[in-house]
């Protein structure tokens, strides 16, 4: 037997209606917000994410699947959404478009990382990403987006971590006063951290360890070291936060993983999904543009795992739609069969989910395929019901019954079933 | 600059919509024929197509993306659909749920092959795939369902090629028959062709060249060799698709590309598209399942090119729905911005798309912006109608003017929009 490569999963027929109903809701409020879909291939030329996502980060420092394509090209499977975007903004001039231009994506990403519950080496993001804009209404358009999101998909317990790393200038300086913060106590902390104190010395503050965490408690605050502009766009982004009524707590803390953020960083997290807290991230990158080529752009945007929000939503019992075939159409023998085939391609034609027996087996195995299968009503088709012209339609839920002419099912069925 | 890695495409925000539109129609048509979706990783044990698509076809010898993951596995992206449905129908026991079990994918695929219009190197397939039935029956249903899907597209100018390559016995006399009728004429032939003359002999049939053509005209024919068993089945489901209404065209010279077929075998081919005639194939393979280590299990289905529906629904002038915003609120001067988002968060709570200035721009170049996105109302906040409490609804289609109460624009607009 071959199985599925590590870390990956199927999503079975049984399930995959959940991960409709979630990409369906963030598609409507797409929709509403003025946001269009891109999507960008499953991989890039590697050096997209070297120049975009940043080579001091862990993300394309340990866990890319890159590899030579028959060309020799290197290549690499897509480890987030976001720098394609950019790449695709820039090689299609989509700056010549109407700015500011609102995208989403749904995508599959790969990560190559030790798989654990709510982590995955294939995941699946949603993300928003909005292009040329440098107002901070944007950053409060494109978070008001994801807590709608949230919200609208019935998740509760999420709160927002709200935090400004700055401008490039402003970094400059708090990036030097926090290594020498660290520089005297480096020889406490975790051997990442230790790694991180050249390559990507604001990851120090986000550090999971305890140890490492109680020494990041003490380091000096990015809020004492924002320039001016940076300063007034992260409070004109609170006050309109406030207005409209979004909740937030301040968060020091958060960092971001990835090299192109500036200014604003947020986080949704949930403490009911143990380690694996956030749900979606994202923030304000405004140099990621200019990085792979293309003219200054203000951007705003965010991601959202969504293997985390499907089971976030199921421990929370948030309950999904069901996915029940309307119509199961049964033969008393296989005599039967074709006129069965018939009525089903006309309720079908009407509009009526439907499928009928086609194997040849008993009426009993019929009417447990039935079952199995969800089906709202059976129909059964003998020489009875051909000679008579009249069935009984069967509600397999209640077991009532009721006649109904043979050339009458799909009018009646549809009248039933789709109101 | 960094470019798209050759053979692939974006899909922008301007195209995006008709995507969804054949996506959304095909997943409609899958509900009505009960089936359901299956997603399965973007790639796999490259174990699994040399042995489920077979090691004699030009996929799995010259076109699979192979790499080495930072494990040392062997990895290949998807070249097709149908091996990793089958992968996840044996690893997850699903043969254990009602049979048959019917399943439709949309994914994209990877093949390394020289690029050209209407063949990408990451190009996008829709799969309908049916498990656990070898009835006739069940190869009318899935015919049935790829007629449906096309003609519900509103493409015209397709034809159903038809054909059985019967099962390994009968094949295996076939194919004998077949090596000694071309082995004379080897030298008259291409180079592929005289690969293909120990690998793969049924492909000799189906070369594009015109003087393999004019040989493998005078080739012994499949319908001469069918055992009773296949002969049957061919001949039920020819009465089938005639008593359903589905126009067809017995072609020998059908034989698909992938080793795993046995007996139905199909094509729905147009004229319109030049040599990419081909928009969908399938067929039966009822050899797949046990070839990977499953038990033996009776499979139809095909394929679809979603890349090529589309090409040809735009060549045939089909129209697509557009994506209009509703309405796009405008602020009279900077001092209105607060108040325009609170209104565009009034209109989207009602459900009606819109979006606001978010970057301070003139009344003029909002109008333009307006106009870009294709908005269909327009509603201006200035200082006047804060304080009148009234606002004008501009339809931006026709020109025309209503009057509002600044706390009505909501309902007013989603009655108007939505009806």
């Amino acid at each position: 037997m071959i199985n599925i490569p590590k870390g990956t999963k199927d999503t079975l027929p049984s399930e995959s209606a959940k991960w409709r109903y979630i990409e369906d809701s963030l598609r409507r409020l797409s929709s509403l917000y003025n946001v269009r879909e891109i999507r960008t291939p499953m991989f890039e030329h590697t050096e997209l994410f070297v120049r975009g996502i940043g080579d001091g980060t862990d993300v394309v420092n340990k866990e890319m699947y890159t590899f030579e394509d028959k060309g020799g090209r290197s290549i690499t499977l897509k480890p987030e959404g976001t720098a394609s975007v950019a790449r695709s903004f820039v090689e299609n001039s989509l700056d010549a478009m109407s700015l500011p231009l609102k995208m989403y994506y749904i995508t599959p990403c790969f990560r190559y990382e030790r798989p654990q519950a709510g982590r995955l080496r294939e995941f699946h993001q949603f993300g928003l990403e909005i292009y040329g804009a440098s107002s901070p209404y944007l950053d409060l358009d494109c978070i008001t987006f994801a807590y709608e999101a949230l919200t609208g998909l019935g998740l509760k317990n999420i709160r927002l971590h709200l935090n400004s790393i700055g401008c490039p200038e402003c970094r400059k300086t708090y990036t030097a006063a926090l290594k020498e913060y660290f520089a005297s106590h480096l020889d406490e902390m975790c051997s990442t951290c230790r790694e991180r104190y050249d390559r990507n010395p604001l990851r120090l503050l986000d550090c999971k360890s305890p140890d490492c965490k109680a020494i990041a408690a003490g380091a000096p605050r990015i809020s004492d070291y924002l320039c001016d502009g940076c300063r007034a766009h992260h409070a004109k982004l609170q006050e309109l936060l406030k207005g409209a009524g979004v909740p937030y707590e301040i968060d020091e803390g958060i960092v971001r993983g990835l090299d192109y953020y500036t200014r604003t960083v947020f986080e949704f997290v949930t403490e009911d999904l143990g380690a694996q807290g956030t749900v979606c991230g994202g923030g304000r990158y405004d140099n990621l543009v200019q990085s792979i080529g293309g003219k200054p752009t203000g951007c705003v945007g965010f991601a959202m795992g969504l293997e985390r929000i499907l089971m976030l939503m199921e421990k929370q019992g948030i309950t999904f739609p069901d996915e029940r075939v309307g119509v199961f159409v049964m033969s008393q023998s296989a005599d039967q069969a074709d006129a069965c085939m018939r009525i089903t391609a006309e309720l079908r034609r009407a509009g009526v989910s439907a499928d009928t027996e086609m194997t040849g087996r008993s009426l009993k195995a019929q009417f447990k395929y039935a079952d199995k299968i969800g089906a709202r009503f059976g129909i059964v088709i003998g020489g009875n019901e051909i000679s008579s012209g009249t069935v009984k339609i069967k509600n397999l839920s209640d077991g009532t019954e009721e006649e109904c002419a043979l050339g009458d099912i799909a009018a009646r069925m549809k009248e039933k079933i789709n109101g």
